[in-house]
């Protein structure tokens, strides 16, 4: 299928217009035309090779939002017409207890990402969602719901389930109080997701700039981490927090806020291993975590409660030729809360 | 009460023969005679105030293990000659949420400590099991199974409930495969706990030396980690790991032998924070916890899964004059597996 995208041809290199072809429509295939890619920052860590030997040219993207235009012969989940999303892996070895139990994320062969990578047959180059169209086999894509606004879905493929996981995987409900720290990207996702589970939700940041956002998105307290001194009165406090922050700090500082049992889930990955201090754990029975993305089940879950709850990313949409800046301007931060590419400007 | 124990009189100093009174016996009280004290290796640390500052005269000792021979008015839960264990604290705060949930051991206030602390009336000195005799609330004293050797039981008090919670909060059970990383006081305890619950259990040792006590113990596989590269066709391998160990190591290796949704647990306290890699923690949604001994319910569990079970703790008994010696042994790890006083010749 031929395919228009966005590619960085080397290392690095600027993101260009580029033409290449996407496999032809398999039986279990659906064509989908992309209206929204988001822009993750881990598509930037990747085209610049920081995260270990990359496969270039590459069309970086995964969190893709679009309608299906096409379908293969079996398939049976879509129709034409229908809203579909894609997110950070299409595919998986399907026959492992991960795969079994819908946690593809967590497929004991790796999962095979969207972009970056090669597709199970070992050959052909997965190009990402920075595109006008994708090809994705039906058991690896998600229904979208109609009443959200397709440009706000799009970074829940990928920064939505990196928040709405952990916060299921910990049992968040009612009367449990839940902090989020950082208020980007990822973390205003968590705010959003916690908030309409019911829970009490604080917000940990470097700075006071975002409070008004983070009230307005459902936070109960907005806490303003620059002085760590700050944080003491609210020890024992919590019963889960979502660290989206990649930047070093004190981890024990928050460790040291969670109540008896309570847990604390990492889901940036700092540059730094974490030192922890095993008392912080001990006292309490506190525990760190990890989480990354979600398997479709539950990405299809999310976006059910997205529809239910009407909850969107906050996104400022952009057209192609915005690209390079969008990086330089995620890497410094300065996005309220995501960029989205516009696909019908590829 | 009159009562003759073992202290050391100064920070570090040798333990000598210490007359002193415990309080007399309230409504609630019971007297103890008794019989074995165990040695723990933080009673090293705390006689040699290598926890921070230390109350002297110091009797230490919270592996206790005796028989009742006097009790106050209002007591119901024991009578005369009764068997009776005492551990790691002797009171807390009774109304906080961990002390209602029968978790003491994480009172808010903090759980006040069976020496090396004072009571909760501020003043009296608390003085521990290295003595003839000891005063209980009933409350905070667990009964003992007939059918057990006693010098091998007082270990069970802390070491025994140290493995034996996280064993139960991580839900062991048969078709489970469990590590115990070191085989020491703490660690052979959580070998035959983990074999009784039915788990497949391997040991992890810097040697070879006690690999027929481990297999002995229960344990199917003994893993010799002073080749790190041995822990390597591992990976994924284990629900639950229990780590004892207090010595510096590299804990990501160990992180990485978990399976999806395994749960690493810190028993020990190393001097130095651990250095965890987030990665992995992220892939496969593992997590480190910590866990600290048990409350009065769960010990009260464990000694009768021992009773059903006939586990006690390996010890080598010893005399007062020994102590000293005892201490310089447990230091150089030369014991199998827990020394344990003869109360009778303080």
């Amino acid at each position: 299928m031929k395919s228009k995208g966005l590619a960085a041809l080397s290392p690095g290199a600027p993101l260009t217009p580029f033409d290449f072809n996407r496999r032809d429509l398999g039986a279990q295939d659906v064509a989908v035309e992309i209206a929204y890619a988001g822009i993750c920052h881990s598509d930037i860590h990747q085209v610049r090779e920081e995260w270990g030997s990359a496969i270039f040219p590459m069309v970086p993207g995964h969190e893709i939002a679009g309608r299906v235009n096409a379908i293969g012969s079996s398939v049976s989940k879509f129709a034409v017409g229908d809203l579909i999303g894609v997110g950070v892996f299409i595919d998986s070895c399907r026959t492992c207890a991960s795969c079994q139990s819908g946690l593809q994320q967590y497929c004991v062969e790796g999962m095979t990402g969207t972009y970056n990578t090669y597709e199970r047959d070992g050959t052909t180059i997965a190009f990402g969602g920075y595109s006008n169209n994708f090809v994705i086999n039906e058991d690896y894509a998600v229904h979208i719901p109609s009443t959200l606004s397709l440009e706000g879905v799009a970074p829940l493929l990928c920064a939505g389930i990196t928040l709405y996981s952990p916060l299921r995987k910990w049992g968040v409900k009612p009367g449990m109080k839940v902090a989020i720290m950082g208020l980007g990207g990822l973390g205003h996702m968590g705010v959003k997701f916690a908030n309409a589970m019911g829970a009490e939700v604080t917000v940990f940041s470097h700075s006071s700039e975002k409070k008004d956002d983070a009230i307005r998105m459902g936070a109960s307290h907005f806490v303003v981490t620059s002085d760590i001194a700050s944080l003491k009165p609210l020890q024992k406090s919590f019963d889960l927090i979502l660290n989206t922050v990649s930047a070093e700090l004190d981890i024990n500082a928050y460790l040291e806020l969670l109540k008896l049992d309570g847990t604390l889930v990492v889901i940036g990955l700092p540059g730094k291993p974490y030192a922890v201090n095993v008392g912080s754990l001990l006292n309490g029975r506190r525990r760190i975590a990890g989480s990354m993305i979600g398997g479709i089940p539950e990405m299809q879950e999310m976006l059910d409660f997205c529809g239910q709850n009407n909850i969107v990313s906050e996104v400022e949409v952009i057209d192609a030729a915005y690209v390079d800046t969008a990086y330089q301007r995620t890497v410094d931060s300065d996005v309220k809360y995501r960029f989205v590419i516009d696909a019908s400007t590829i």
